[in-house]
């Protein structure tokens, strides 16, 4: 159940702390996610060189690995910063964007995971399912476990399931239309970054940024004519959040 | 000559099979290309790592190849990704951006048409001229002849010709405007390349995708103020195109 | 003190001359900052790779370079690019994206001024100031003068300063909402290059560069709700601004 005053006491912190979230995110998104960023009052850097993401991530408040447009060098890269995020105790939330459809994305994840230890993991139920599948062909784990993890496991959909593998919050808010949009999952796992970077609570970090997401998106979509406005009017829409809007769309 | 009833029955199919396009492309456009291809009903994926590339375009049902931001490692991965489509007969759809503008351009063009035999080639007319000079220098034929290539052609431009070295037909639809913004003609050949996964007449993919471009970039162009409303708006009219929208604004 | 007059002289060549503008810039930008140029009158082209920078750098009108999401394949070309733009005297406009954050970037920033000598350098005061410190600390001179480059300096912020050491321009257009919307400096930093290709006074180019930016920003967010609407709103105000617009917003 989600805690409204939580909620607003989590935005009230990011607006204040204005907390600096490190992406190492792929190409497509990579406007949209800092715009995201920056509409809801954090900090965003994208930097991904291998000389210098340990240090980038040793200033920041998040770590958001998203594989999107993985490539060696990036890779290397994530497992450099992830490791220097683990040492730090400085969360990591990962985006394993088109899990399954490799084998090459597939052991990546698989590494990224285990040798990172991520906090937050968030995608759709067929990437999270491969990531479970993955875990299972390799290790024998019981594949109705949400990978062989000990993260926060976020799973976006018409209803978004948030869950530490004991308790499971949802989150209603949203619009189908969303899913029209390139990387809107993309800028969910780097607004729960965000969330993450002021509420050492992570499974209430990752409910309440899903939550703004989907009364965003909602609250969006109903004035938008198509994918191209809708970009916009989340951006927008984000950019203006606040305790009125959220306590009058929030779906419980 | 554009077949109406074809072109709507290409729509729906998109829409019906939402087809995966696997777009190896520039970072300038992967945000719009993405959206172009989500709001007419395809399914989009951006990868270029030579670890991934053969898998992902062997689900793949068209192949985008775009060499905008080329450097070698992409050149890479465009060659193993083009050699897997053709192996599988799977439409390759090229986009020789700046093709002419420095002689690496110009090679890797010769190299990436003769070696993948790419199926389609999109771009305005200084590109496809340039393209047709490096055969004509490098291998001594008829410089009229729109490259040393079975592949249609497309030449987008005010009216866009589009031919089989035999037929030529045809777009009279757009908007000058389109041209300000950046990658409208990178989108085209993605929306091409979704024609191709559902239409084995080339010819005819071809031709549909770049009238179904000059509609929405024509109407959506009537209610823009500049290249910033116009690239959003195009998106929506794109995600909105039916077939009453087709049969009132086309120019035939 | 902006001289409205050879603003639009400048404003009017750009539109004549259409030039070329090679920007070797991040990965977040790029799409914008294209947009951008192509709202304004200008020919945008991207290109990074090391077998052919040297070449578009030799056709280009001036040379953006940008730091933002840099690695070191990317400085190897902006190294070859820059000094291709330096033989030719072709302007160089850099744009020290994150100086001081991490000590890479310190270092490069450090390399780009001294061996490709930038002829202007554009930044918010914290990168202008870790430029000055990087210099002092490693060359032991006065950290007051903003680097140790013979460049004109360009101070983003509510008020822009430009200064080429001895005389100190000022900008006063502008809205604080601009800094919401990512790659808006990077944006300042493509134009100001446009206004050093037809202007060979850089102080004035980079004063008159500036001054766009400002009046159109401030032009479009009085009708944005966020920096959404502002991102899209900005590009439609460059791509209509003319002398009418420039004389009644500008602030002296």
């Amino acid at each position: 159940m989600i805690n409204i005053e939580s909620l607003i006491r989590d935005l009230d912190l990011i607006r204040k702390q204005s907390p600096l979230i490190h992406n190492i995110t792929n190409y497509v998104v990579m406007n949209n996610t800092a715009n995201a960023l920056l509409a809801i009052g954090a900090s965003p850097v994208m930097a991904h060189s291998v000389d210098e993401v340990a240090e980038m991530t040793n200033i920041a408040s998040s770590l958001v690995i998203n594989i999107g447009t993985l490539e060696a060098l990036w890779v290397e890269a994530m497992l450099i910063a992830g490791k220097t995020a683990l040492n730090k105790s400085t969360p990591i939330v990962f985006d394993p964007v088109g899990a399954g459809a490799t084998s090459y994305r597939s052991k990546v994840c698989k590494q990224l995971i285990e040798e990172c230890k991520t906090s937050i993991i968030r995608g759709n139920a067929s990437e999270i399912i491969a990531l479970s599948d993955t875990q299972a062909q390799t290790k024998g784990v019981d594949s109705t476990k949400a990978c062989n993890t000990k993260a926060i496991v976020v799973i976006s959909g018409e209803t978004d399931y948030i869950t530490d593998g004991i308790t499971v919050e949802t989150v209603k808010n949203g619009n189908p239309m969303m899913e029209k949009v390139t990387g809107m999952g993309c800028t969910a796992t780097a607004i729960v970054a965000t969330f993450a970077a002021v509420n050492k609570n992570l499974l209430e970090a990752a409910t309440h940024g899903m939550s703004v997401m989907g009364i965003c998106g909602e609250v969006a979509a109903a004035y938008s004519q198509g994918n191209g406005s809708l970009q916009v009017n989340f951006l927008d829409t984000l950019f203006n959040i606040n305790e009125e809007v959220i306590r009058k769309n929030i779906r419980l």
